[in-house]
């Protein structure tokens, strides 16, 4: 079942050990199919060489329960679960450990908009959630992971397609998008900002961008009259 | 039309990727014909995987009118275009995203000449341009860009030959040269410097080179009696 | 003789070499044969390029010397047979100049348990031994160098199975684990982890992690009711 | 003339791109023939790709001049001679400009020894030469390169071939070791090490190693008792 699906989120997979952010196994990915309310994800400590489409687990959006697969879906399905509950326009989720997001994750740090790079994808800083409780970690913590990256969002009031990722404290980034493979792209850029943004600080710790260069390159590709690219066809 | 140039411009795109300042499609590099009154450009948000030079697109070094290609243009075109109508000695301009040339841009510090490798090719410190006003970048931006790369050229007095790149606040690097070949060259160089700099200012803040190493290194290379290399046969 | 043993250990020492933490002739892994009392160990000094199962030395565990092999052992074996002799538990070892853990090493610091990467391999921080004192270090370097590490886990009591790793002062790492490759896997970790904390600290030098995150992360891999993998067969 | 040199040498010249510490032209790689005076150098400015022994230049050891090869010798051939006039026990010669070696060049500091992958290869801290004069840089650049060099390691009284290397400030390092391979081997550690020193000094601005730490790692791999490696058959 859901045979394109899981081709798509296989795929998105591997793409995050091409492009160098995640090693053994760690981070996954997975992808939604709304109308069945269905979710197909990577499988559990896995590793990456030789994984296949057929490997990925197939895990109910409501319930969680697995409905297809012959592996344990990941043990962050419950986070991923939370999100797509909480956020109806995202189709694809991302996690990795990926260094530089990881550092500001560490340091308890929001990843700060200051340059166009940021801008192109993310329209605000990365928000880095706050601190999980002891009985939140203790009594669910996966889906407990979840609900605190969706409060965090919901506090500051932000569009989750405008922001797609955040960073959990301690732990690493959660990242989004339409599909499973936008949810890697953005997963990518949010390292790479974090290490440009990691080196400005080291420059200047009062580095800094001006709300309308913010507005406009994020607005150039995603708004309205965005003029980005080779437009839709 | 422009069959040689479009090659060659189309090589120099990808030599961005194969060189690790670009990654999915940041980036973009054109050259110009001056008789022609014509500039080939990379097509605005297509992957370098695939790409050819038929990809390329022409547009009307005056105008901005596309007058070739199946493509729109670079978005950034406007700053190219701005570049080579104030600079006639430049063929070539390349604009990246490069990790650490972009965290001096967004620090809005020159990347300072510390050492002879920045020697052997600019001529004094890169510098970092004023930030644009929230006019300049809601009325015209990308051509604004360009115009605010020109006026810190000349208000500095530089020889753009002499200093072939640049740093736009909270943007990215910008680098020319005397075709499209040599302005990724120089793109590739400034991220290496600004890396070297960066790491000597983590190590040293008060770091700095005398001026007659500057101007020794610059001129074995590049002076009317330079002697590095093979010479002109 | 041990065979097998010698394919593992010549394996787990070639992923060294693509893990990207050795060059040239740096690093050894050696496993044990705790029925035989025999341990094998990468030869001294030779080049992984080339590197067979039957260039592995076999040295005895209690007396150190050589039992099998065309060469001579890595001359860091003596501390290898302290660690095999002191803790019961682990199966094979591997030691490294990896650039981040050397940076902490030769800082003299602990690498502090500061996110979730850390935790799902390392319960707790990892310790930085003591310098070795003049006499240690001359009058049996090696062998000293595996005592001061036992010294320093058996005094802060730790669990060499819950660290399987260490870092000695102005020296570089060494891990442990149940075989040669789960001893090469924590020296990849570690080193990932070493650079993320690094960066942490460099953007917030007060980071820390709450002790119950470290339990629930080292727990849910490793505790009794761990749930994340595929589960034992 | 010299053919196996020839090939020793450009050998040398294409590991300098293979480990990663050179780009595009930049470093070059020498080596003597002490008996018939002559010495063996990559030529200026020349692409590594496809370089072939033959491209090789033959300079006079003591009048520098070309006495075989097609091309121009690097311009840095001055300083080379100057090295191997001053220092009859080395064999070989290498300067590149890799990025860690160069930030503490730039910085105007000594790679300071810290730890013990110095300590197999630098007895001490690898030094950074003074700056050159206006006049020294004017008359005679890099022969006086070479003159700096010869003088810091004299004024310091050290062995070249136990410090084989040095940092030029405000320019980079240079190498040495009994031949051209030798060289480039201490040319890729002397990297490696500046960038464990770098980030050593960021944790700990006051680390430091124990001379006798220093002593025993030098001397088990370079002393009369050395014990390191297969040892002399």
């Amino acid at each position: 079942m859901l045979e394109k699906l899981k081709e798509q989120v296989c795929e998105a997979n591997l793409e995050l050990v091409r492009r160098g952010v995640v090693i053994y196994t760690w981070g996954n990915v997975s992808g939604v199919d709304r109308e069945r309310g269905l979710v197909v994800i990577k499988p559990s400590g896995v590793d990456y060489e030789g994984m296949k489409p057929d490997d990925m687990v197939v895990v109910n959006l409501i319930t969680g329960e697995t409905v297809d697969g012959h592996y344990k879906p990941s043990s962050d399905t419950p986070t991923h679960l939370e999100l797509y509950r909480a956020f109806p326009t995202i189709g694809g989720i991302t996690h990795t450990h990926s260094i530089n997001a990881v550092a500001f994750a560490q340091a308890g740090l929001d990843i700060p908009a200051l340059g166009t790079t940021h801008a192109d994808y993310f329209y605000g800083s990365i928000p880095c959630t706050r601190e999980l409780s002891q009985q939140e970690v203790e009594e669910a913590y996966e889906m407990n992971t979840g609900k605190v990256i969706v409060e965090c969002i919901k506090e500051l009031r932000l569009d989750p397609m405008a922001i797609p990722g955040i960073i959990v404290k301690n732990h690493g980034p959660f990242s989004w998008g339409k599909d499973a493979a936008s949810s890697v792209y953005h997963a990518v850029v949010m390292d790479v900002v974090a290490e440009m943004n990691l080196k400005t600080l080291l420059l200047n710790p009062n580095a800094e961008m001006k709300q309308y260069v913010l507005d406009k390159h994020y607005m150039r590709k995603h708004g309205p009259d965005a003029y980005y690219g080779q437009g839709k066809q």
